[in-house]
């Protein structure tokens, strides 16, 4: 017996107390169970036609009414999971739905696995694997922006420039075999060189795929935001000014490190990780090391530098060689402290963005936060139109599939007969790594690993 | 312009992450926003029959897609709330209903205050006031016994019981207004005497109303278990067993009291407050004597009490006189310790269930599980098909239109002319209470104290 003659149910609403709660189930039986588990007026479920909401009541096996509910029939192959799928709509909060789904239980479903439905609607063509993930991405995304690209993936534009790149490397592979059957002739060199071009190309629309992590990266983790400068310079007010502003504050972070304090907001739409680093600049204390070093990982790791200086007084040779040791798209000088006096001109900040701010009373506030998002679109390239982007499984992938195809480039530069052979053979593993992209290739164990990250009843 | 002349959103799903989200749309532009909102193949929203699911999308104003949703279409007076409802079931999570609901205000709706569909529910005479508050309870059940009874209230079998006795009342009062048109004449005086006796069956109805608010305060709030016995004799382990066998912890309550711990847990489908008094026996100390007069608080408070006993020990004078003052029926006297000898015998303890026990072994503790279920229930007289029962709201107005009730009862007794017209405006007054709890009588603050409790969505 398949895993998909069984018959499924879940609770497919999140858990606590709501209006609305969804018991949805999917499988060869769902009308049946339906017939059993629901009394209506006129015909039963499975004399319905599809896509219709029938009001009734579930009931127990005595015939007691366990909820007055709402019953959605929708037939194979128009639902999610291209099976036959009932959805029963009864009210919120955490008892109803436990006894309506005890009850569909009883009438012959089976729990279902996280991720199940997906996972079936992924095997029955509803969807490939990149859109099932885009699923996933859009019910945790934490800003506009994520629910926008996991919807555009969802709607399937990566699986599309995918579906090419493979396509592209298919052929070239295919022609390549074809070129070994001159068996002892002399190899037809144009078409070798001919399709180490088409592959050069394919090759470079893989890298673009690859440098989209970047982004994607912000959009699903936030972008780090390090906050740096000598004590006293206002880091912390910089820190809460724009937290506390900012009524978006998704959640408080615990700092990972002693030294750092770690908290998420979104700014303009971008799910933003602040790290405010106490102690930088306390290099020359010996005890501190420790956090010394985990500060400077953290400016390692950041998307954006926010250095801050104390503008009332000159600026120090230490914030100088600071300054010059940031990339400049990715680096604001806040000139702190302007109300107090005004002793560092932002010309004295070579080649970085420098604005003048009075933290305490606000003054350049609205600038820091105006150039913050600009150098964060800057820096991922983001449009304003946000796109799909690949995940970490996506990019380990791609990185093996780009692996593959440059050995293989190579060995068809060499122009000989036995490194050509060789070359077919890295091509269909670069095909294999890309094929478990989107699920032209897949086995068990990719499937788990994709779909237990699900909830249940997705 | 009505307040129902608006079209009203909201979320109706519990927030979190979640398969699936609901956004509901109830009133006269309902269906209007649904084609500027959705798009899909075929008809738009307004030109399809009611009662039907369609697949499409929710676009921005710029067409751009936000999510990949089935749209429900419900055409009043076929809907939850009476009015035209669109449902648009999108991704779960946090970010896509939101943004969906965005769209939808921007279309045209605006946000529902909390509860204010069942509202408009009530309002369309789709449901009474204690069916409205039954959605609540259903919502906001912790068991199965008290989603059980919600139902049967949601279902209007407690309707049924107030519309009786109010339309008992109402016969009653217009029976002794026609009576005090007789003017001049002497009253007739069996008239009257036979409208005490039908008031005084509907009394006794009122007074049975009024005693299942017991039971309903158990079900919505948990029975009150207080354990209780001097210092070593095994609280703690009895506490202890009775939570950790039983996987259906709730929550644990933090104790409000600094001397008793207080655990939730579902025992047999009731919810159980466990209390464990420490220091009840040190009366003796002058020190903890505010900690024991709440210890003695709670105890007053208990809907059954554990009381444990070393039985290796032979019986305190203490414990005898405590086990004296519980009443026979709310007390369970728990002989532990029986490993170690067995110096009290159960016959000592006169007229109270007394059960031999060993909890650290585990022995007795099935017994102890089986008796507590058993008094609870007796306790209650909860049968085993679990009934509708009042809320404090309506014990609050029960209680009013009892006082008038007999009020009016002992002045028809009183056989005097005058006295009699007093009754039937005290009979007008009980019919406006008991009116309130089914809402046939309504004003705005009252709609307003039931609704305000809801959740937004609902």
């Amino acid at each position: 017996m398949n895993a998909s003659d069984y018959t499924i149910a879940a609770i497919a609403t999140a858990a606590g107390e709501g209006g609305v709660s969804i018991v949805r189930i999917s499988g060869p039986e769902s009308l049946k169970i339906a017939d059993t588990v629901f009394a209506c007026s006129g015909d039963i479920p499975s004399a319905r036609p599809s896509q219709v909401i029938i009001h009734g009541h579930v009931t127990d096996a005595d015939g007691r009414v366990i909820d007055d509910v709402l019953l959605l029939v929708m037939r194979a192959p128009r639902s999610y999971t291209g099976e036959d799928v009932v959805e029963i709509q009864g009210h919120g909060g955490n008892i109803v739905a436990r006894r309506i789904l005890r009850r569909v239980v009883e009438a012959g479903a089976r729990l279902a696995e996280p991720g199940e439905f997906t996972q079936r609607a992924f095997l029955n063509g509803r969807l490939d694997l990149l859109q099932a993930e885009a699923v996933l991405d859009l019910v945790r995304a934490k800003s506009d922006r994520a629910a926008a690209a996991a919807l555009e993936q969802l709607e399937g534009s990566l699986s599309a420039r995918f579906n090419k790149v493979y396509d592209q490397l298919l052929a070239a592979a295919a022609d390549i075999e074809a070129t070994l059957d001159f068996a002892d002739d002399e190899l037809p060199q144009t078409d070798v060189r001919e399709i180490v071009d088409r592959l050069q190309a394919t090759r470079a629309s893989m890298a673009e795929l690859i440098s989209s992590w970047d982004e994607g990266h912000v959009l699903r983790d936030g972008a780090i935001v390090v906050i740096s400068g000598r004590p006293n310079v206002g880091k912390s007010t910089m820190m809460n000014t724009l937290l506390g502003r900012d009524r978006s504050i998704v959640s408080p972070i615990p700092g990972t490190t002693r030294d750092t304090i770690e908290e998420g907001l979104i700014l303009d739409g971008f799910p933003i990780r602040m790290v405010d680093t106490a102690g930088l600049r306390e290099t020359d204390c010996v005890i501190e090391k420790e956090g010394v070093r985990r500060t400077v990982m953290q400016m390692g790791k950041a998307d954006l530098h926010l250095h801050v200086v104390d503008a009332s007084q000159p600026l120090s040779q230490e914030d100088r060689v600071q300054i010059e040791r940031f990339d400049p798209k990715r680096c604001i000088v806040i000139l702190n402290k302007i109300d107090l006096g005004m002793r560092v001109a932002p010309a004295e900040i070579v080649g970085r963005l420098a604005i003048p701010c009075s933290l305490t009373g606000g003054d350049g506030v609205p600038e820091v936060r105006c150039a913050m998002t600009r150098m964060i679109e800057a820096a991922l390239h983001a449009s304003t139109m946000p796109h799909a982007v690949i995940s970490e499984r996506h990019r380990i992938l791609l990185d093996g599939a780009l692996k593959e195809t440059d050995a293989a480039l190579e060995q068809l530069r060499s122009e000989r007969e036995d490194q050509v052979a060789l070359a077919a053979t890295r091509l269909r593993a670069a095909l294999e790594s890309l094929g478990m992209v989107t699920g032209r290739v897949y086995h068990t164990e990719l499937l788990n690993s994709v779909f237990s990250r699900f909830c249940i009843g997705k």
